[in-house]
């Protein structure tokens, strides 16, 4: 019955079945959006393919987003699903250059849940909120069957109104512009995967789970003309690069030195096989600049706390190659690709 | 080790763990909303225990809501998950006399789920969503495990317009106030678990679901002044009354003889052990507006096809006993209480 086939590893492509890699951010993610969901739902808000949407209501100038939360474990160091919950969304809001104002909760608990476990991640949601300056205004609750969830999912959508005077998004960023981090990457991957694989390092990584309005606030306060801004999350820079540089059919360069990532996460991504370009971040972003306000910029955010480590990591250049490359150390080049599998299932 | 005791077979209120019935939209879904949610997010949108939060946003009213969907089977007679997952919050919206606008839809995939499933279901949501008049304009997805999911869970988060002059919602209720139904109770409830149990019966009874703004809408362009609505989901309508009993402390006397329920869905309900009150509808809501308005009120619902069937089953009382009493064909009066317990886990 069965021929004989050379089958090399790669990653299945295949569309038949959900594969858990249809969540990670990377090259599978972006098939399924492509082929199920923009069809399904043909909308220009979606196909701007930003964090959010760019809504205008009698005048008013929202941004509307969602995620759900189905990270393991519920509870990592630095936070937990309840605070990932609150700061995703709002980050998502952010990323629009809008002022994060409301948010709604949908639970989807697990029959059997204890109690207890669920008031710790409201506590920690609404302390989250408080801290982002956001109101939970809107809730839902569902409890499905034991072994039909895994303790608590948490879906929040968000509202806020957008105080950037120019769009925000992909269709943006122009050949020229600087590519700035606000801080170093990596660390809510290895704090995850850190508890997952029961590993302890000298120095523990907590998640840099965190809102991120502030930063965003500080740049529009100081006039910059902001092109682009992303979170880091599933996929990391690496994916939130290469989205970027195809929706724009532009090249993105990197500088491997200039990458912050911090010596506990350095040692902690080589023992864990990661790369840190690839690895979750819950309260890091990207920025697009022009490359003549970069130092502005990064004054502007290191003005505040959560982005006091900002710094510029690359360019966009003028060949109309869709990618993103990455200068070593030594001077070589490689290209930095999208993954197609799935480097860490269920990081948020 | 064990001491004799003698338990009734009631529900067990404990707080300890999460139950079944914390999801079922009865008595215990309201003490967790009592005893976890709104202690820790204290807010008051969602101290108004409507079915959306009212907000203004630079002198826009808005209405906001959210509800995730975990409905099992994902397909059943007259619908699926993905029309649910419209219609739902679309009615939500409707119930704050919004006009429904923008939707979010964040998808919990099962790994291994078929992409033919998902795809069946993505049509569904865009029809239905057309058919509503919404756009989707946001969207996430995250892939769980094998066994910890079940295919498909989706939520959705809606924005509309505030079309409504006064408020809307339990604290507008007023002893002399009547009670319309929009038409026939039960069948959504029947339809799905007539698919769980694997009955046939001899007319089949397909679902109820359908988006219900086009209803209020003919209400407020009637120019009654509506206080309250809200649909019939989870608990049926003795839930929702009950609801709106106790938030403003009133009494609610229903005509048994009113209450409308197709021959068909009294059946299935008599063979399935279930009371046609506490069954969920998902395109069924009830009104309140003042007696003197009723009929006039009555005429604009059956002017639109979903609500063709309207009719007043009941009136609020001037007593201050928060409960709802249902006067029985042949006279008699009985209590009308909200469950303690599940009928219908997992009905949307």
């Amino acid at each position: 019955m069965n021929e004989f086939t050379l089958s090399c590893p790669a990653p299945i492509l295949s569309e038949e079945r959900i594969l858990l890699a249809h969540g990670g951010g990377g090259r599978l993610m972006h098939q399924l959006l492509e082929r199920v969901f923009l069809p399904a739902f043909r909308d220009p808000a979606l196909e701007a393919r930003h964090d959010g949407a760019a809504l205008e209501i009698q005048g008013v100038r929202l941004a509307f987003t969602t995620d759900s939360y189905v990270v393991r474990p519920l509870f990592f160091p630095g936070g937990n699903i309840g605070d990932l919950a609150i700061n995703g969304t709002v980050n998502d809001l952010a990323m629009c250059g809008a002022r994060p104002l409301y948010l709604s909760a949908g639970f989807i608990l697990e029959e059997g849940l204890a109690m207890e476990t669920l008031r710790r991640v409201t506590d920690s949601m609404r302390a989250a909120a408080e801290r982002a300056g956001v109101r939970l205004v809107t809730g839902d609750t569902k409890v499905v069957d034991q072994g039909h969830g895994d303790g608590i999912y948490i879906n929040t959508a968000g509202i806020g109104v957008i105080e950037a005077p120019g769009e925000i998004g992909p269709q943006r960023v122009e050949p020229g512009d600087a590519v700035l981090v606000s801080g170093d990457l990596g660390a809510h991957g290895v704090a995850i995967l850190s508890v997952r694989e029961g590993l302890e390092f000298e120095a523990p990584i907590a998640s840099d789970t965190a809102p991120l309005w502030e930063p965003v606030a500080a740049l529009l306060a100081a006039g910059i003309e902001v092109h682009c801004l992303r979170d880091l999350t599933r996929g990391g820079l690496a994916s939130a690069l290469n989205e970027i540089a195809q929706a724009r059919g532009l090249l993105i360069s990197l500088e491997e030195a200039a990458i912050p990532v911090s010596e506990p996460v350095k040692g902690a991504c080589e023992i864990l096989g990661l790369d840190p370009l690839y690895v979750a971040n819950e309260g890091r972003f990207v920025a697009f600049v022009p490359q003549s306000q970069a130092e502005r910029a990064l004054e502007a955010l290191r003005s505040v706390p959560v982005s006091a480590g900002a710094v510029q990591v690359g360019s966009v250049l003028e060949e109309k190659t869709a990618a993103v490359v990455l200068r070593s150390r030594v001077g070589g080049r490689r290209v930095v690709d999208m993954l197609s599998g799935e480097q860490l299932p269920r990081i948020c």
